[in-house]
């Protein structure tokens, strides 16, 4: 835990936003074990594409880091998002009668570009603080959302819905969220004012899009030309 | 001109979704000069945040330049832009009503950060080539724009709407968007099949994000959290 | 003037280089109007290479640049380091008998070449101050030289070699240090310590660069292999 | 094995350089086992500052790939430069008696700082094939060093050289090389006219600073200023 950290006070800051995340019908339906597996079809394909793009991400904040300790950090989210994670989807894909090939051929939505070329812009132009700042949304929203989402007993009767939501509350992954927020509160400690403003907006731009994001598998969202 | 060049062949592929550009209501509404003004103003904000992000595209185009008159031509599109084209939307801004606090202060719109990150993302991480395809969209549509919105008779008696439309339409607009085709025409015929692929890719993104641009203004849009 | 700012004492840490730049024989020859010509016609020819990365490091500062106002300058940088300043070396080149199209074929020499990678790794990994700290040595040791040689009644008598010197002994060169070395101070001033850090060491290794950059005109320097 | 392929093309263009690297005496030395251990200590602490280099560059590499078995290819490697690779360097420098504290603390020599900072412009700058172009002769003249050393038989009679020159004899190694050009060939015929003559120029560069590297640890450089 990071208590009264630069972390704490972004999360504090975004907190109407993140509300959102947690009431939007898409978690709702799927803690209550009623989301159409259809919707949740969409939203595998789509964070598949998504963990692609977040993965350069992490290449690039590997190449950024400051330190040998920070690097390898870094190397290792990178590799484990290449294998663990995406066997996971793949795993998860496989059970809900997504094709392999289809799972690798999906063409990523509105929502998914613009938040992953957030993400890639920060990555190339920004600091590593700023990076692990746009990045910190996704891992730490997930957290909360398998905290909550586990408090449903009737999600633990759906067999798909249950497996995902187990991922997010192992310990592996609470204690990943917490080092990466350590990481983020000792990035903003040590910089400035004007790069710890462009952590904060990068930050509560990506909480936008993790919203949007679980709205735009609920809507199946298509490009309208 | 560059007929049978590769830009021609990215236009033709494009063409359902400029078809879609030239028959948006704000469009339509604009050449019949009866376009509401709140909207045009929405626009011209949103313009002119546009362009502070195309600008930085421009100034990697010229770092990535490989020959000295290339970088001259980006140099100068990006004084032109950091200049003479602020200066019009200011000049139009003033005779809108919006005091130049207000025109500096413009947040962009959803559509307009994934349309800038997009192109910005491109900048940072492709060649020389593909930021020219990713930026050519923008430029030759409004080439077009201008070309027919200028037949409108309704238009030449509205005194802003007719402003804007004829610094589309002038001798040196024109002769800005042939070289810059010129241009994408020799990086793409130097280029390998997977660059020219990835100019084409990032061509017909803009091409989708030009129509939603104009779809943002018209419905002024916002951010839903 | 900007006394008792961060670019101060940067200067201070880098002084003992800097006096061994002063004191190198290829400015001390100069200034005393014996420096043979053609390791002025080499440093001539390598200057212009220079030149052109120094050009992209500035397009990519105005990318990079926060401010409007600040982007404007990296702007009229970037235009005029590939007008203005190729012209006054072009110029320097006619008189001393090096054809444009030699002078345009310049190889980089090999600490031309590590000089500059030093300066464009800064551009794209840093942040703005970053840059700007990394371009600072160039600029204002050129000034320095400037003040200095100057002082010499020789080198007045030299057509080209006065010639040179002038130039960064004009009002508007001094202008430019002046307004250049006010960024950097104020990018510090809002900067973290690891930022301010990261500037110090790319500032006193441009500084080890721009005294290696005399030493290698002086020896005509070439690649050993 | 790709025989005819582009990376043949450069090795052979660059064989005058690869054939000075051959014969460097570093290299003679050691072969003969009679290389004075400062020298190779200094070689030791060297490597280790330019392999956190390297890395970065596989990151950015890894966040450059176009293909998810090519990103992944490049995180292992990244992990393997950042755990495997640095042992190896820590138990040499262990039974060559430098401290840990000390080897992580090594400063790059002016060549180290030359070379890296070429690569890592090549890696930010370029496409991937570019990237890998740059690393290229890295990996590859280990290779064939490691070849021609281990055919002297007092080498073997050396417990650190010998051991060291194992590494790059290993099965495992030489695959990797191999499947390592097996991607430059790729990229270059995916690849126009001038990307390939930026591949074939970052390879050339690379090759004259593996030769520099040796003859900095044979001279252990330092800064003049």
């Amino acid at each position: 835990m990071s208590a009264g950290g630069f972390s704490d006070r972004l999360r504090e800051e975004a907190s109407s936003i993140w509300e959102r995340i947690f009431t939007h019908p898409f978690l709702v339906e799927m803690g209550e074990a009623r989301l159409p597996l259809d919707k949740f079809r969409f939203y595998v394909r789509q964070d598949y594409a998504y963990l692609m793009e977040f993965a350069r991400c992490l290449g690039i904040a590997a190449a950024k880091a400051e330190e040998r300790e920070t690097m390898r950090t870094f190397a290792s989210l990178l590799e484990a998002s290449l294998t663990v994670e995406v066997e996971m989807l793949e795993g998860l894909a496989e059970r809900l009668g997504i094709p392999p090939e289809d799972l690798r051929a999906s063409e990523p939505a509105p929502t998914n570009v613009a938040y992953t070329r957030h993400l890639l812009y920060v990555a190339y132009s920004g600091t590593v603080g700023e990076i692990m700042a746009a990045m910190l949304p996704c891992m730490w929203s997930y957290q909360e959302i398998g905290e909550r989402m586990g408090e449903e007993a009737a999600l633990w009767r759906h067999p798909i819905y249950s497996e995902w939501c187990s991922t997010y509350r192992s310990k592996e992954y609470i204690d990943l969220v917490d080092l990466y927020r350590g990481l983020v509160d000792r990035f903003a400690s040590e910089s400035g004012a004007s790069v710890r403003e462009r952590m904060r907006r990068h930050f509560l731009l990506s909480s936008r899009y993790e919203y949007l994001f679980w709205d735009m598998a609920y809507g199946k969202e298509t490009w309208p030309v």
